[in-house]
């Protein structure tokens, strides 16, 4: 799982901050989460092969979420794209897209489908055999989502060693990846857990922003191995989170330690500050695993 | 007049090259011309006070021109604007960027007008006692208008000792600058040419793109002393101009040449091209004044 910050920024673009973007690399996927103005010169200076992005996954519709999405979406036609394009984003994204290109009489050469959002509770929006995408309700001034990507258990490993020890046929390797037990060669039962090993646990990752502190969400958290959550202020500025539907870096913590992620890290940041690590030490008050996004960043797990 | 490129080149924006936008400073005014994708960030990098920009031109509505002004109009009610801002552009340019705001709720506090164009005729849509802007008609394929800014004539400069010496009382000093003939204290007419000196004469700069060769714009464009064209290709590309619709670099030489401008500044080239020297080479041919658009780049005349 790897992780790309394109922009990680608040508001407006700057001659050396980005808009909300990112980029997860999941079980092959390459996932774009938001899309402001500008991401697809960063996708190009983070030399992300973005061709292969097939699912775009708008939080919101402020500017500095997705004024980007449209200039990407003209890109993909310019370069002859023919691969399916999906973009899942609130009801309305559909009508100011098309509008956009059908102004430039840029229709699009290839197949290009709106997922519009609408509901309050968590709804699966993308699954295949190897992952899984789910809305999580955020908590802003317009409708907005986060988004849950989950990876699906891997086969169980064989234990090639032990299997042929204990005489069983390799036509059942397959089955036994699978989980089931079998029988060897001499007709004996044997159990699946003597002949595999347990695959890497699936890894998961949250993406919440922009969001004030939002505690409902928790549940559907529990365990995320990676929790991107917006820290837009500072607890000295925390009257402005109630204006603006804000999080601090300390109510970021407070998310990741009720929900026992493995890692957080803090993004959104207002152009207030110019020292990042304040906000890694608010956090680490309350969550010791604590990272800063920053712009062009890329994170392994 | 000074002329500021913030991008000049054709079609996506890249790590290195920007598509279509430009300052024009002419006698007081910023004028921005033309608002492609990363716009305000070029603007903060070249340093221009761009709260100052009053009137945005949009020649066209191709992504490359104008998928910026949404976040720069953004970004100024971020920053607090409070002065009126006027957008001159194509049919459907208020609807698209209205629908961008509403979706996020993000309502202007400052006046915004919108000025939509329809004409296939050159028409006056700016003018105040210093300056007139107007339309060049363009032959692209979709509705596309270049712009002619021109300054009006300043008064006439006045020559203070011929005024002393032949005896003229100051308070005609106003008129005399005007262009009038006065008395003097003994009761004789002097001629104004007597006591005054030509201004400088008034500049224009003529932004033309993007278009194919279009030789009606010519009688327009006479004697204008700066032209922008655009030349997105090289002669060796000839075959593409057609479908295309735009010019190559002997082309807009061409009509630089039959329209008696003073200097030719190419720009708008395809990314197919190394090296822009050969743009200026090409055009050399027809037309000696000739300079490079380039990223950054300012213009003073």
């Amino acid at each position: 799982m790897k992780l790309t910050i394109l922009g990680c920024h608040a508001a407006t673009p700057t001659a050396s901050t980005h808009p909300t973007s990112q980029v997860l690399e999941m079980k092959g996927h390459l996932f774009l989460i938001d899309c402001g103005e500008g991401t697809q010169v960063q996708l190009r200076k983070c030399k992300v092969k973005f061709s292969r992005i097939k699912h775009i996954f708008i939080s919101h519709l402020h500017g500095d979420h997705f004024f980007g999405l449209v200039g990407l979406i003209s890109t993909f036609l310019l370069l002859g794209r023919e691969a399916e394009l999906h973009v899942y984003g609130p009801k309305g994204i559909k009508e100011a897209i098309l509008l956009l290109l059908k102004l430039g009489k840029a229709y699009t050469n290839y197949p290009l489908y709106f997922h519009e959002l609408t509901e309050n509770t968590p709804q699966i929006i993308f699954e295949d055999d190897k992952v899984s995408v789910e809305t999580i309700p955020l908590d802003h001034r317009v409708y907005t989502n986060g988004f849950l990507f989950k990876e699906k258990p891997d086969d169980r490993k064989l234990n090639v060693e032990a299997a042929r020890d204990l005489n069983i046929d390799m036509s059942y390797y397959n089955k036994i990846k699978q989980g089931f037990d079998v029988e060897n060669k001499a007709g004996k039962l044997i159990s699946n857990s003597e002949i595999t090993f347990d695959p890497p646990p699936p890894k998961s990752y949250a993406f919440c922003s922009d969001t004030a502190y939002n505690p409902t969400m928790v549940p559907q958290l529990e365990g995320t191995t990676v929790l991107y959550h917006e820290s837009t202020f500072l607890e000295e500025h925390y009257n402005l989170c109630e204006k603006t539907k804000h999080s601090t870096a300390k109510e970021a913590a407070a998310i990741a330690k009720k929900a026992n992620v493995e890692t957080l890290i803090l993004g959104h940041y207002s152009s207030r500050y110019g020292n990042l690590e304040l906000f890694r030490k608010e956090a680490q008050e309350i969550f010791e695993n604590v990272e800063l996004a920053e712009d062009g960043k890329i994170f392994s797990f």
